[in-house]
């Protein structure tokens, strides 16, 4: 039987170039001969990216901050049982833009949900699975801000405040000093083939530790 | 400053007649000059009806259990903050075809969640709030399941088997046998007339007795 793989997650506010360094972060593992599956959250699944459509439309209906945790955690609920953790499981290497750090960043330090109702839904869904690696690609808000907007149309997080950003950017890097074996924060202000290769001597790191599983 | 409206939901396993005796209630109580919306779970506002289709649509990707439990406290979230509870403040009787009780009943009983992981849900969605009044629509699982495949093509739910709608009956009926201040047990094999009689007679006798809010 195959070692079960590891599950990798990707973090950070808008426009740090997430996907990109995604992208080529499972090139390079490919290189190394390794199985590697890219998914995203919120989606990743058929009903999941429904979801995801449900959370990130612009709306007149003004959305609790309860309602949008709940949609976070169905689907997340939906892409673990039905797509990481069979991944993981046959031994491919699961790459994911956001998980549940993403969660906290976002409806915890971004709407100000309290980050103890987080964990319970964190503990219900995913029992004790929990990202092996948690990359956090960090840059100045509005440098991310500035990339995302030339995206052109803004989604319904996207419209939010500089200083909801922020929030979200504290909350980050605090998780990434209070999880300092998980956390590995990447310069994402730096240019993106300087990202790529730091991301990448990371991840060969990664490889090389034996698996904890 | 009008009153508190009251907060009834109509609960039962499937084609016992809710929506025929929850429009014929609403008319008895207008005819008292109270005023009434009709509403019903999961559902009620525009993005809990988006949640609602999700929920009910038959695909082929395997639904987990709390996906659909975390969908049905997802659309709670927006129909109690953006309906229910702005419509009882106004003085408005509350009228809604299902609610949390139904939870306990599809989700607990029905799919096997433990119920104490619906009351964290509860909770956290409703925080005190709970129906003034439950009442529940009773009758054989046989009865009602023959009714229901009349109507046409069945949804996710109806699709279930026989046993899955008895442990439904079953845990409505232990609700109601628990909480026999809130719950009103009525009889749904009677023919419609005379159901729709007690159940009249019934929210008659509450418009009768004082707000408790």
């Amino acid at each position: 039987m195959a070692d079960r793989g590891r599950f990798i997650t990707f973090e950070g506010t808008e426009g740090v170039g997430k996907s990109t360094q995604l992208q080529r972060a499972a090139r390079a593992l490919s290189d190394l001969g390794l199985e590697v599956e890219i998914t995203r959250e919120p989606g990743g699944t058929p009903m999941a990216e429904k979801i995801r459509e449900l959370l990130l439309a612009p709306r007149e209906e003004p959305v609790s901050d309860i309602t949008e945790l709940l949609l976070m955690f169905a689907a997340r609920a939906q892409h673990l049982r039905n797509r990481i953790l069979p991944a993981l499981e046959q031994g491919r290497w699961v790459l994911c833009d956001r998980f549940t750090d993403a969660t906290f960043a976002y409806q915890g330090g971004g709407r100000g949900v309290p980050p103890e109702q987080i964990e319970i839904l964190e503990t219900l869904v995913q029992g004790d699975v929990r990202p092996d690696h948690v990359i956090l690609l960090d840059a100045p808000v509005e440098t991310g801000m500035a990339r995302a907007k030339k995206r052109g149309e803004l989604d319904r997080f996207e419209q939010e405040t500089l200083a909801f950003f922020q929030r979200i950017r504290e909350t980050y890097l605090e998780r990434a000093t209070a999880n300092p074996g998980q956390y590995h924060v990447v310069n994402a202000e730096l240019p993106l083939d300087q990202v790529s290769e730091s991301v990448t001597a990371l991840l060969i790191a990664i490889a090389r530790m034996p698996s904890t599983a």
